[in-house]
């Protein structure tokens, strides 16, 4: 859907113009405080002027043609006035009545089913309804339903908020400057993923921060993300409901599929894009990228703080959140000795105490060390800028900051704080038009410095951006195949698995028997029987022929004893695997983006400590190297105890044939389960494997 | 150390007054803006009169006696006026001047020994040297070396700082009020621990911060914690060095004891201290306690919020940081269904929508309910109060917090902010003088709220808050037992071990062996062979006689050959014990608190996931059961799978068993260490046993 006509409007026409409170007048508080005269038309029936400009009586009265029609009349008359815009020439709306599908009845979801059906015939881009529309800072255009401050907002984030409170909250904060800021309502017509796309390929915007409520078109939104990913551009998003009660508010807020949130998770680390866990997350780190002259080259940060105490939060906190200070290289240290107080540790993070700051010379030579060791790639600020300055110091530091940044060889710097309130403007401006942002206190600032490190570790190319999405929606009916069916299909993308065959008779058993070796064990083939070993149809450890003989009767027999109308396909013989590293590879189905491969470390470990991981089909090497990587008991793979290293490749290969299997059918396998699979010092063999499907293949 | 005199003088002296800039102008500019006339006198050689006071040629000239001396002046004069001031009768001094240990010269030290020494002589509590001295809000004395607001702070929290740059950030922020507030300086004389005291005794102090380098004097901290335990007086600790590089700088910083830094966690766990992370969290935290006006009696929380949005991050983030949510009782959800808009859903974390924000009495009624679910002990209140009010919302909802705060039943309220800055002043003050606490966005929200919910959850009676301090510093000797020795030693104390012996000769082992049941293990006996196994003197599963006189040639011979020198005290022939779920229990000495008895899951669990906690010895029964179901693999002792829960008792009882063992040798024990002790459905059974002492029992 092409918005621009909505989103960058030549003119613009307000339907229910007014001076009173509301959306109406407030809408007209902005759009004349803000906008060209030339580019807005207001109309209201009742009066002549508004706020001593000209009204128009109807739409059909305004004078030209325009792109955008703002209405802020009830719902029972906007669809009137889309048709009367629609013929002069709109092809963009804004929406701010309620009364459709958030209230939940079957009058609201048929008011926005047949205000959908209008906005398609008409070839409208309608923002809302029941949103509180937007503002276009880079074009001054400010269709939005509450006043906006007088101060100039205008900067390089562009916003998009499913919630109106949020989208409000975020706009009342006195740090972010936008390129754009909307307020996206029901999305009824123009979705989420427009507006995100719209802000991809927008020039002007340099960071996307988004709260959204869930994905409703996947393959658009992931296209989008997609093509952020190329440009290298930010995207920060707010997507609550990774706890239990949190998802289930998502689904019930907003009828989105709710779906596994990691599935969200894994569909956000593929694209690179940011996930934050609350609005003052959203706020900074979309404010850090925006105010960043460039981003740093490598996750290697310097830290200088005035005092002991700061340093230590400094390293405490950095390092809960896996921020590292390397070391300083033996050059930096030295001069660092000779600038600093006899008493002070020439270390990173760095104590300079405070006699530095009240010198801007020496505090800029002391900058201009760290920014010169190649280890370091950012140079954190420790310092509280208060609202009222009443120490001098954050003169000589701004002064010798300023001087730093402007030099050849500069590297980004950021302030951190140690306290939380409203920054002193003037040196909040100063230091932004540096390139330099001031976080929040730690807790944040080092979880916010932990998201850069990991936007500036992304890379698209180590990453397969295609998606396995279904054509169709899953159906409700399952399918498993046995046991032996399953290895089957598995086997077929290269797993390795026990030599195994069906046996129908004593005879055949043994027959096979003599082409493997013992020990063995047999299990009854039967797509009717899942739980195999509750009803003793499964014996292991096999010795001889003859304990062969014997367990195959047994099987039978406890088949028929327990499952008596079962279809049974014969006795599956196997060889026993030998045991090695334990672990579980997988397939689970998610219904926003198609399949997930899953690993984990198997036994216990997966039991106890839930050590498993995902990551969305089809899978990059990389992708499948880093999602074993990412267990907690990879130490289990990679060698410990003198144990020899197992053969991490060989489990990359499962992971990526799974990940082929899974994509091919992506629109029926509903989920895999291999457990275990033993991973060898060369090789690995996978010894069950279960396989559902929904049947329609 | 008394400190009366110190903190709450009745005449104080300012040596060093001055109208300049500096600590003695500063000193001068806070006594004579806050304090009563005729509780200070000023001296200044040079002077008559300090901004129109009077000011004395010398300390002798003052016409009265006074209790503090407050020394503006250099290093160099200070012992002088002290020998001055104790003449006059005081007992107590501030000492700005720097020029003493901190700046770690041979000079610096003697300087502080030597002022040291004077005052022990003088019997003077001296504040400092290198301090800001300290304010008394409550009886206004302002002895502090830098411009205090005349904005009246007076408040409930005493905060106590090692870091005076910590202090003044915490002081300029505009949240926290407080009865003292003290920048300690060298503490060379008065100690942390003496301040620390003082504040646990003060009955105006509700609440104690501490920003804390490391504990000095381990005994005396815990005698006054204990204290503050028995008063349920919460006490909140910032002390950096969690991680390896903030734990370097904190030992290089102070020159404190570095130890480890999980004994500060166990020895503030112990006493129900709150251990915080940032400078953030300990104002705040310091700001909840100060404010509430009663403990929440548990820790169910409800949450209203105004948004669908902001509800979900409050179900996100409480849910990371285990604030818990319970369920609402049907009568609570069967009244918010009518209160609420058709749309909203009646939860816990409630998304009540904006509608009931504009309307008081809607407001105070659904804040009613909430309070009246058994399950909700505190109602947090999710909005962002700005700076500067557009929206009318919180005066409503001011409104009806107030009613509600004043009504019979009133449970405590908290507002947690979704965006960071200064707050409005108005309504803080309302909200606060209702006992309502607006706390920091929700990352430090949440982290508070469990800090609350801990300290609720925190009963004296379930700790032993006896500590084992060592009665002298542990020697750099080490002496380890033989396997044979070591287990002699712990089973006195009850553990229980597989039967062994020790065989001087093939034929004893064969006898030893006759009232054992095989399979055996055999191992040479020697102090001199710690590692065995790796040098073949370790023999397992011996299933007969014929196997152990192998085994018994090989070790010795085995031994012979890599070991010729070592002296050995025979062959231990042992019972092979059955395996069980595999733990690890242990001794360590902590440089500051004694020794700690550490307990993990075995195998590759500690190796793998370091899955071990610990305790300082002694531990009461709760402590013991608690420590092991802190573990992440409890699940494995609990059953899982099927299997049945291990003997946690018994595995408790051995846990009680060390921790007396460790009380007793707390002088000499360094290390015990007993890798694995395996836990049955019934009992439990050591198997190995290491032992070192520094040879001082």
């Amino acid at each position: 859907m092409n918005i621009d006509k909505l989103m960058k409007p030549r003119k613009i026409c307000i339907v229910g113009a007014s001076e009173k409170e509301g959306f109406g007048g407030d809408t007209c508080r902005n759009v004349i405080s803000h906008m060209d005269e030339n580019r807005y038309f207001l109309v209201n029936p009742k009066r002549n002027t508004i706020f001593g400009k000209k009204a128009y009586p109807s739409v059909s009265d305004v004078p030209e043609d325009f792109d955008l029609a703002v209405i802020c009349t009830p719902a029972s008359s906007v669809e009137q006035i889309l048709r009367d815009a629609a013929a002069r020439g709109a092809r963009g709306a804004v929406v701010y009545a309620s009364g459709y599908k958030e209230v939940g009845t079957a009058e609201g979801l048929a008011a926005q089913e047949s205000l959908k059906e209008l906005c398609d015939k008409l070839d409208i881009a309608l923002m809302g309804p029941n949103c509180a529309g937007y503002i276009n800072y880079i074009d001054a255009i400010y269709p939005f339903a509450f006043i906006s401050e007088e101060r100039d907002r205008t900067g390089s984030i562009g916003f998009v908020s499913q919630s109106g409170q949020l989208c409000l909250s975020m706009m009342d904060n006195l740090t972010p400057k936008f390129s754009f800021s909307i307020s996206a309502g029901n999305c009824a017509i123009t979705e989420m993923e427009d507006y995100i796309d719209f802000l991809v390929d927008d020039e002007f915007t340099k960071v996307i921060a988004v709260y959204l409520e869930g994905a409703k078109n996947p393959t658009k939104l992931a296209d989008s993300f997609r093509k952020a990913a190329f440009k290298r551009k930010p995207v920060v998003v707010l997507k609550t409901g990774k706890s239990e009660k949190g998802c289930k508010l998502a689904v019930s807020h907003t009828g989105s599929l709710a779906g596994s949130d990691k599935a969200y998770d894994a569909f956000f680390k593929k694209f690179g894009v940011i996930r934050v866990d609350d609005l003052e997350e959203l706020i900074y780190t979309a404010h850090l990228f925006a105010t960043l002259k460039e981003l740093p080259k490598h996750a290697g940060f310097a830290s200088i703080s005035l005092s002991g105490g700061e340093t230590g939060i400094c390293a405490d906190v950095a390092s809960a959140f896996g921020v590292e200070f390397p070391d300083f290289a033996p050059d930096t240290t030295a001069k660092l000795r000779v600038m600093l107080p006899s008493y002070a540790s020439p270390a990173n993070p760095l104590d300079a105490t405070a006699t530095l700051s009240y010198n801007a010379e020496r505090f800029a030579a002391c900058l201009r060390v760290l920014v010169q060791d190649e280890a370091v790639a950012t140079v954190l600020l420790g310092y509280t800028l208060l609202q009222k300055i009443a120490d001098p110091a954050i003169r000589y530091m701004a002064e010798a900051i300023k001087t730093v940044s402007e030099e050849n060889g500069a590297k980004p710097m950021i302030m951190v704080s140690f306290a939380g309130n409203t920054r002193n403007e003037e040196y909040k401006t100063i230091l932004e038009s540096c390139g330099v942002p001031i976080l929040p206190p730690t807790l944040y600032a080092f979880k916010i410095l932990r998201y850069l490190a990991d936007f500036i570790g992304y890379d698209y190319r180590d990453h397969d951006l295609s998606l396995a999405i279904p054509s169709r929606p899953c159906r409700e009916t399952r399918q498993a195949l046995s046991e032996h069916a399953a290895k089957e299909v598995v086997a077929r993308y290269g797993i390795p698995f026990p030599k195994e065959a069906i046996a129908q008779s004593i005879e055949e058993a043994k027959e096979l028997a003599r082409g493997m070796a013992y020990p063995l064990a047999a299990k009854i083939d039967s797509t009717d029987i899942l739980h195999k070993s509750d009803i003793g149809c499964v014996k292991l450890n096999i010795r001889d022929e003859a304990e062969l003989e014997a367990a195959y009767g047994e099987i039978l027999a406890n088949a028929l004893e327990h499952r008596p109308e079962a279809c049974i396909g014969g006795v599956n013989v196997q060889e026993m695997a030998k045991a090695g590293v334990e672990m579980i590879v997988g397939v689970t189905g998610t219904p926003q983006f198609g399949p997930a491969v899953l690993v984990g470390m198997g036994g216990v470990f997966v039991e106890v400590f839930e050590d498993t991981a995902l990551a969305l089909a089809p899978l990059s090497r990389e992708e499948a190297r880093n999602l074993i990587l990412s267990l907690k008991g990879t130490k289990l793979l990679t060698g410990y105890r003198g144990s020899a290293p197992c053969d991490l490749e060989a489990i990359v290969d499962v992971l990526l044939a799974i990940s082929k299997m899974a994509s091919d059918r992506k629109d029926d396998l509903v989920e895999l389960d291999m457990n275990p699979v033993f991973v060898y010092e060369r090789g690995v063999c996978a010894v069950d494997a279960v396989l559902v499907s929904d049947g329609g293949a």
